[in-house]
């Protein structure tokens, strides 16, 4: 491969891994003489159109070694859509100046849209760049990986807070209605997750995901038996789950105060469980503290992150591009994976659903099978 | 002494840490030649009215051990003021029953209430039993004591939590307001310790506590301030702040589906913000999650709370009754406490507000002199 600089990018919501994503690729181009200068963005590709650049090899070793366990996008994130003809004239142009020959943009599905349009865009013009994305997300909504970076992590925050809580729940002999909000508009594998403090302690009762349609009529019943029996139910929801007419349940539900905020349909559902059956409720939503637990982050979760930024360097050398890695999972006990390159047309803008084989015909509960799919993540 | 039975109650909202006071008690207890058998209340003293009882000596050792690191309550907690003679008669009959000389109860204010009660109960009829209080809450509200137990892993996750949080909301250029809800009602113990990620990171930047007033023109002063300067501002405020009449800012703000929840501040200020300064808006609860993070707890705290359910046995032994046990810090650096008695009368019902030391005239900033108050359970 012909010399040439390095430049990684991180975009759209951060996790508690993103940065080791960034520590593996830094390190491994640093043992490599085809890497010249290695570049960040500040701010993802927005930052980039904005000549912002983090010169890496200037970074102190130790704030580059902290990227292994710091949560949050260390080099700034951004939301961000590339429209016109003279943006992508701009980063060619940028590209040219820094002479970047290897492209590593660290995201999910949008992120790798965006990768890919600029790989087609050289492609077109002629431009020698390897262009290799990083799959990054909570979601672990990326298709043709098994598994995303950022998922195991979320994964044991959500497996670890549940059971703690539920332990709390179980303080008082006659409890409440309590209903958990986990992240995943499109996906329920992080709502999923609850069957595994479910296999220990029976709670959460009941388990909502995107996957299946939430029919209200349902839900109350079910709360309601379970309710009677135990004098308290402890339900799971995804923030994505929707009505039979793919609705969102909490879409339109604004506060008192008229705003409405990313999520809100646990409280929402408080609303209607105190209403109809005049049972107390609680909601807690887990908010950004699934995706920033750093404390609590998988080990697995962060080897294969750092393992992600490595492979994408070692594949864009021996000549891929166009790609996003993977991680392909060999054994699951004992466990193993391999990793591997998947063209941006099966990810970008695609989203993986939560596979039929650990759903039910309804919604509100995740067959056990789904526990060996994410043991790993949470007991390491 | 003489030879007699023990009785042991967790009352009020668990913590990370009432079941190593528990721990501690039975530990102690079980060395000692005059104590016989070892009865837990099976939710308070509630249950026990409903001669509802566990046998500690047939406590598998396995069980009992891992109460020093369990979250919620392990036997059963209650939220039960004792009012009528006949209660406290059927006490007084189920305590002879049992031949009961030695009762512990471990809670808050209210629950010391109840213990002082009985102890009065005793005292009049000339029943002759060791009453102590063992003090628990997060909320660090009980006088006389330097601080509480449960308080300082509270405070450990707090200050972990929001350090984690700020990092997050760093990944991107222009952020958002973002208001993050701590508990405590009447005390702003735990607010205050937002002064520690401050001090690492500048911020939150504004920590507003129920002990100053809560002026609301003031506060949306200083958020479009900090916006216009920093694009972003972080707000950290307890469920309990009240404004200058004394009414809680979240009193009677009941959400669009009609359902007041306990908290609730942050959601309501986030809808203020956005529609006073037109800016995003983000809140945060840490809502349960801040009582039973036990994987986070302080080993410091841990220590003591068994210290203190240790301690309560050996008063008692002494001849001590109608006190409970408090944590005197003899020296902050190195870190040293001595266990000591404090009289009901003192603590029943009490609030002890987070000191005047610690505030400044207006609400909004924490004196940098509370860090050194802190810091012992966050760093351990």
């Amino acid at each position: 491969m012909a010399k040439g600089n390095l430049l990684y990018g991180q975009s759209g919501g951060p996790t508690a891994v993103i940065n080791a994503s960034a520590l593996g690729l830094f390190l491994e181009a640093m043992e490599r003489e085809e890497i010249g200068e290695i570049y960040a963005c500040h701010f993802g590709i927005e930052g980039f159109l904005e000549e912002d650049l983090i010169n890496i090899r200037r970074m102190p070793r130790e704030e580059l070694l902290s990227l292994r366990h710091k949560p949050g996008a260390h080099f700034g994130s951004c939301r961000y859509q590339l429209k016109t003809e003279e943006e992508y004239e701009k980063i060619l142009e940028l590209f040219k100046k820094y002479n970047i020959r290897y492209f590593f943009y660290n995201g999910g599905n949008d992120s790798m849209d965006t990768c890919h349009k600029i790989g087609m865009y050289f492609n077109r013009v002629g431009y020698d760049c390897k262009v290799i994305g990083i799959p990054k997300t909570i979601d672990n909504d990326l298709p043709e990986t098994d598994h995303t970076p950022g998922f195991g992590s979320a994964a044991k925050y959500v497996a670890v807070t549940e059971q703690e809580v539920i332990t709390d729940l179980d303080s008082y002999k006659k409890g409440r209605v309590t209903i958990l909000e986990v992240m995943g508009r499109n996906a329920g594998w992080l709502t999923a997750v609850s069957a595994y403090p479910q296999a220990k302690t029976g709670k959460p009762h009941l388990i909502y995901v995107p996957e299946r349609p939430f029919v209200m009529q349902d839900f109350l019943s079910a709360v309601a038996k379970i309710y009677k029996k135990e004098k308290q139910c402890v339900v799971a929801v995804s923030e994505g789950i929707k009505d039979e007419q793919g609705k969102l349940i909490s879409e339109g539900k604004l506060d008192a105060f008229g705003h409405s905020q990313l999520g809100g349909v646990a409280s929402y559902l408080c609303g209607v469980v105190e209403r109809e059956l005049g049972i107390k409720t609680r909601y807690i939503e887990m908010s950004l503290l699934q995706r920033c637990a750093a404390h609590l982050a998988s080990e697995t979760d962060i080897e294969e992150a750092m393992a992600c930024g490595r492979e994408a360097l070692r594949f864009a050398l021996r000549g891929e591009s166009d790609k996003m890695v993977g991680i392909s999972v060999i054994s699951r006990d004992p466990y193993a994976v391999e990793y591997i390159t998947v063209p941006f047309e099966a990810v970008a803008n695609q989203v993986k659903e939560l596979s039929e084989c650990y759903l039910y015909p309804e919604n509100g509960k995740i067959h056990p099978d789904f526990l060996d799919y994410v043991k790993k993540f949470i007991e390491d």
